[in-house]
């Protein structure tokens, strides 16, 4: 009897995501286990025992009567999580170190160009000013990050390196060696108190939408050396409300934004976010997953799960991540 | 009998290097020992035992008969070192921590600027194109830092832990934890072929003065996923051949550079590096001293001296550094 197939079902935005680069991976590396594109799955869904995932359609994985797993292919599974048709399987989270060490990077480079003033001095570039301001150490200032999971403590663990205090806060209590962590809504605002840049790593879910708001940003750190505190969100857009992000950037609440996810992406040509002054943005790219790394991930799991084993990384549906 | 005096000799540019900001430091740590400035301590010199200086004047030193040590307070005394009428008394550098974290810091963004296309990203933004590009982990790029003392290695400390693949060159053989060492002329070229980032952090001396030049810019690695290599010089502006850096970022045998330090500072205004597309220019803001670290610094080191220990971080004037 030939192996349960993967089914790989794929909608991307980006050349990343093209579903031929996935599937010369999977195959690669699921030996002789057949990997199959929608037509082809669609036509013998029995067939189908595993589906690696990104961005499906609603309704999409309700066709496979034998399905007994769902990889998702890159971080967060909200979208997925919104499908009440998703079936009642384990739904698998990638948690790779590829994917972690890139969003380390993203938040690593974005704290460090708040801190060392690089708005100020592209613009001093602009203009052939030689103004050097007085440029305080990383122990001046203090990060905090929401979101203490498998990115959030990495990233945490850099910033600490270079010198940053670090503090984190999550939803259930967490340990971090060299983290100030905090937990849980009633440690949100004394997080909030000593925090000059927020990062925010969280899930998206239906206690999450929009914590990022005007309410949260008045709470910050601002008087550091810093002045007014500094938001980036390389989570969900779903995490923030624009208009207060807006808002609170003119008003002098926020100093300055990193945003890499948005409401709706791409981001419309007409969003106020592409000219801002005080906006960083990228295109949804902190942490791309690699098909290399996370295709090996991937069938590991299900070697080691058709062997008996237990599943690692696997979604709390009541909570959501 | 009281305290030898010592005396501050400050030439700055910045606000950093007020003449009473750095007064008012050194009292607080030096006890009853009298701190002069220029005018006081010429009129009665053979009470100053002591210097601190920052770009004195050629001469400034020679009259103070008595003189038993010089401190330099900022990072390289290739300027010190030019004077011929510099006494002949141990001259000793700054080496304090928050010198190394602030180095650290510069390197470290500038790094994963590059590495994170953000040159890209920031024209992406004002063209408002929502156009990712594939973003290749820090473990498929070689940096490679020349100058391993106590900022290179931290630097490499920091880039290796981030994923980067690390190597440095100095002068004469070192070793640091996982990084991979070359020294000395015979082994540059190896360091050169493997490096898609070059960081310089070199002390100025009659050796090294434009070692940055076309000929060693053509030996860079250029097969990585970076394409160009890229420098970043927080060393000094005498390092570097600057028509030769215009040069090759015209001709693609530098892809960008970013550049802390020029041969004339502050940068003319017509100097093309202001508007260059390819250039991410500071104002010698990399690693700013802070008073109170290194007054701090000053003090313990002449309280061991006059105890009759040894003093540390003395300039090798053979050598330069």
């Amino acid at each position: 009897m030939s192996k349960g197939a993967l089914a790989l079902l794929i909608h991307g935005g980006t050349d990343n995501w093209s579903p031929e680069r996935w599937t010369a991976r999977f195959r690669a590396v699921c030996h002789d286990r057949p990997i199959l594109l929608p037509p082809e799955a669609k036509r013998d869904p029995a067939k189908v025992h595993y589906a690696a995932v990104w961005k499906p359609s609603p309704g999409d994985l309700a066709c496979f009567p034998n399905l007994k797993v769902i990889f998702n292919l890159g971080a967060g599974v909200d979208a997925l999580m919104a499908d009440k048709t998703l079936p009642n399987v384990p739904l698998v989270r990638v948690a790779v170190g590829d994917l972690t060490g890139r969003m380390t990077e993203y938040v690593v480079l974005h704290v460090l160009m708040h801190h060392r003033q690089e708005l100020y001095l592209r613009d001093q570039q602009r203009s052939k000013r030689w103004v050097p301001k007085f440029q305080w150490p990383a122990s001046a200032i203090s990060v905090g990050i929401m979101g203490l999971g498998t990115l959030g403590a990495d990233a945490a663990d850099v910033l600490g390196r270079i010198g940053f205090r670090v503090a984190g806060w999550s939803r259930s209590k967490k340990q971090v060696d060299g983290v100030a962590c905090f937990h849980g809504d009633g440690q949100l605002d004394a997080f909030l108190r000593r925090t000059a840049i927020l990062v925010c790593l969280l899930p998206l879910t239906s206690e999450t939408r929009h914590i990022l708001n005007r309410d949260l940003f008045a709470k910050l750190k601002r008087d550091g050396p810093l002045g007014a505190p500094v938001l980036i969100n390389a989570g969900r857009g779903g995490l923030q409300n624009e208009a207060d992000i807006l808002g609170c950037l003119d008003d002098g609440t926020l100093g300055a934004a990193s945003l890499d996810v948005f409401a709706q992406e791409p981001l419309p040509v007409d969003s106020p976010f592409w000219t801002h002054p005080k906006v960083v943005l990228t295109p949804h790219n902190a942490a791309d997953t690699d098909p290399d790394e996370i295709s090996k991930y991937v069938a590991r799991q299900i070697e080691n799960f058709e062997a008996g084993g237990v599943l690692d990384n696997v979604v709390d549906r009541a909570r959501g991540y």
